[in-house]
């Protein structure tokens, strides 16, 4: 009985971070939807505002740890819907450049926003405390599932490499994260402090 | 500040939980390879384990919360590997019933102990203590996703078929999830007592 209630309860939380992020999905699917975008198309924009455009699909691949085929797919059907253009190398023709359209700039940020509030919503009934527990806890489980498929891997590389993100993201966020651009800022048109949000 | 600050910690956290589920799916992924399945089709066979075969692909379906479509491609893959069979209805020909092969039915147990193992092993970092504190704290992002998709749901019904479906694992554990078949056990050929894991 002792093995059916351990593995029990294995299955429980296996399946909860399953479910979780699978109505996360969910959820990010149906906000950039609204945007015209697939969250994949949304995931390749944000790599191209993160790395900068022009950008090669393998260097997409790499930052979304996605194979080069699959973004390759998702970058055709995002021509064909005009948010990014295929460019080739000057020198090297060989090399195949990713560029961003101002249709694809436009739709970033406000998708950047829409995905954060809410986000934000759902993340309310969480206390700060609670927070920085669950985001440990999958920590802890997220570096024993790295241990476990890498055997004899450096954890404190990785944890070191994880907190330079935490840092780009920071850098990210206050590119794209706020309502208004740094410009509308510094001349004095950000609404934010007057505009109380109600939700 | 304090508004990047926020969407910084919502980030750190959406990707905490983007991060282990693929890490997790990678992890299964390399585990039911081992025993000649996809997650996916492991996921076929569970549902058809624990719904009983013959079954049709909309019970499949909506057991797993996949699409039709998406399950019956799956099957077609399945049914070239050997794993199941088609089979209409004798009363009613539109009707199409998938069955378990042997192959089918004898991957089941194995790679459903191979996974349990390492979900164990995985999880083995974390105190019970901690375990119900992530399954809680996941719990109420769940919940509060639900509400976001769904305004109005019931969450006292959505809670309450849960508690059902965790009896239900319960169950499956029973007869799935344990070395010996239960024959074996009642002639007295469980050895799991006497063979300690090392691992």
């Amino acid at each position: 009985m002792k093995r059916i209630f351990e593995a029990e309860s294995t299955v429980r939380l296996w399946r909860q971070v399953y479910q979780t992020y699978t109505l996360l999905k969910t959820c990010e699917d149906q906000i950039f939807e609204e945007y015209g975008l697939t969250t994949e198309q949304y995931g390749v924009l944000v790599a191209m505002g993160y790395l900068g455009s022009p950008i090669r699909i393998t260097d997409i691949a790499r930052w979304l740890e996605r194979s080069t085929n699959s973004i390759s797919m998702i970058v055709d059907r995002m021509v064909k819907a005009g948010l990014v253009t295929r460019k080739r190398d000057r020198s090297d023709r060989r090399v195949v450049y990713v560029v961003s359209t101002s249709k694809g700039k436009n739709a970033l940020r406000p998708a950047t926003l829409a995905s954060l509030e809410a986000i934000r919503k759902i993340l309310s009934p969480l206390s700060n405390e609670e927070r920085s527990t669950l985001l440990s806890l999958l920590g802890t489980v997220k570096y024993e599932i790295i241990r476990y498929l890498n055997p004899g891997v450096d954890i404190k590389e990785a944890k070191r490499k994880e907190l330079e993100q935490a840092a780009n993201v920071k850098q990210w966020l206050s590119e794209y994260g706020l309502p208004s651009t740094p410009q509308a800022k510094r001349q004095g048109g950000d609404k934010r402090k007057t505009k109380k949000k109600t939700e």
